[in-house]
């Protein structure tokens, strides 16, 4: 009998459910509003609900289904498995949510933060396929970062580790959210791109970006858009965040030397116009030994990365609550 | 019956030898040298006669020594014991100094890098015992650093995990020995602290260090013993010092959430003109999470840190030679 796992990824907007095999394909995926549920209690009731009504459309028996993973934003305590700290979900901390779910569905259920839970489906399925020492760092409008060392997901000694974001790149750079100057994630994250996008604006008023820009509210999907459409200036703001993302992920090649670096989020899809000057600043900041044995690969999961990644916590990846 | 561990310090003047017991207590050391050795056959005779040497002053049975192993500068590769680079052995490389000795001991022997051995000894009975999550700097004429990750050494896919001294920290610093620009050790490495402080004495030409440097040529341990007798030059420098390797070391904080991050190497001995810096800047730019979570302390074992650490190797640290 084929056997699946159930991947949840707990957004602040949605709530993404999905089926998985061992072998990570997705036979079945759906989401339901996490906005929308009455605190944790009512959610786990939601998700359950969910999850029985995808099971009967899909034809999957409830004796198939061998476990839960929840892939949550914020600081998760592997050994209660609650929900420490979270941006989105205020009326949510220290919510037992591994052991809620567990008990509406009667199954093994685990728990970790939604980057962590991305890094393990890229590693198991995506970019990382087949490797054992994957980085996998997340572009959006905040940035983190997922260890996947020696074949485990590795989160430090509060749980807190991977968060590159945070790492200073530049000690006299611009001012981060959270407070330090410098951050990899005040060049990289979205608001950090526009900051440069701004910046060439002002530089070049005529560029297609600078008329683009006097007609909408920029984003870094139009950015990407502008450096495919040819436009220079937006090829430069690429270039310079591809840039400093280097400078940040090469002392990840120095510290981790890992076999893989998976860039995920959508930035990441500008593509060439981003990872081109990534490379190159690989090439000029990282050592040679962790260079040549690092590979640079974009993620290939799109966002079922982490619902993927969260079912498969439960194999071994994380604390289990019954 | 008590059991030592015979553990070796393969520098490039001398090999400093110690029967260690599993409590991490050294009953014999002694050292020869390595330059003296024509090569790496004639070099493990002398270990080897060495040892035997060593145990019959000491009474110890051969029966009682467990195992041997070795830390050595330079680029280990651990599926074969061979020592691939290094900076100290022209004539060493890919020699199989593992299975060497192994033959010549008749006992089982490990091998890792320098570093490695030295977070292992600190982790184990230094500043970090008792730890799971430990990160070891040795600051020198090179900086360097060892992981030790739930347990374990963290050594990469390539065994070159560590490289903090070459992790930039500042894109437009000076340029670095490795060809890269704002490398940690540029700032922190014995050369880094003499720029600062030729920098310091170009400001301030009638300080009491500039005095000094006018006299002899300054050292690094001149700069620590001006700061501990009042000069505020002095002081400034290692201040500069501190800072610098805290925007470093707030990146492995962020990165790794480590238990303890362990200093160590001659600079270290700076004391409080060190720490302070460095601990107020990890206040400014580590996250709070894994800031309060990290213990940042001097190493304790000093110069034998390396060679009780590469003693305990075979015993679960290290892939057995025999």
């Amino acid at each position: 009998m084929t056997t699946f796992q159930l991947g949840i990824d707990l957004g602040g907007t949605n709530t993404t459910l999905g089926f998985v095999t061992r072998q990570g394909r997705v036979v079945a995926c759906d989401h339901f509003s996490t906005e929308a549920s009455k605190g944790p209690r009512d959610w786990s009731g939601r998700a359950c609900r969910k999850a029985l009504e995808m099971m009967d459309l899909a034809g999957i028996k409830p004796g198939a289904v061998q476990g839960a993973g929840i892939g949550a934003a914020g600081l998760i305590d592997q050994e209660t498995g609650r929900i420490l700290q979270s941006p989105n979900f205020k009326g949510w901390v220290r919510v037992p949510a591994a052991r809620l779910l567990a008990r509406k569905l009667r199954i093994p259920v685990a728990i970790d933060n939604d980057v962590n839970a991305m890094a393990l489906g890229e590693a198991l399925f995506g970019g990382g396929r087949g490797l054992t020492d994957v980085f996998c760092i997340a572009l959006g409008t905040g940035v983190g970062g997922g260890l996947f060392l020696k074949g485990e997901i590795y989160r430090g000694t509060t749980y807190s580790a991977g968060e590159i974001g945070h790492v200073t790149i530049d000690p006299d750079g611009p001012f981060c959210a959270c407070g330090n100057q410098g951050c990899l994630e005040a060049f990289v994250g979205t608001a950090g791109i526009l900051r440069t996008a701004d910046a060439w604006i002002e530089r070049n008023p005529r560029s297609k970006m600078a008329r683009f820009a006097s007609k909408h509210r920029l984003t870094v999907k139009d950015v990407a858009d502008l450096a495919k459409s040819g436009c220079s200036s937006a090829r430069d703001v690429l270039k310079h965040t591809g840039m400093m993302l280097g400078i940040g992920l090469a002392g990840v090649v120095n510290l981790l030397n890992p076999s893989a670096i998976i860039v995920g989020g959508r930035v990441a899809q500008a593509g060439r116009f981003l990872f081109r000057p990534l490379r190159e600043t690989l090439k000029r900041r990282a050592m040679s030994v962790p260079r040549r044995a690092v590979q640079v690969r974009p993620a290939q999961l799109g966002p079922r990365a982490g619902m993927i990644g969260a079912s498969m916590l439960p194999l071994g990846y994380a604390r289990i609550f019954r």
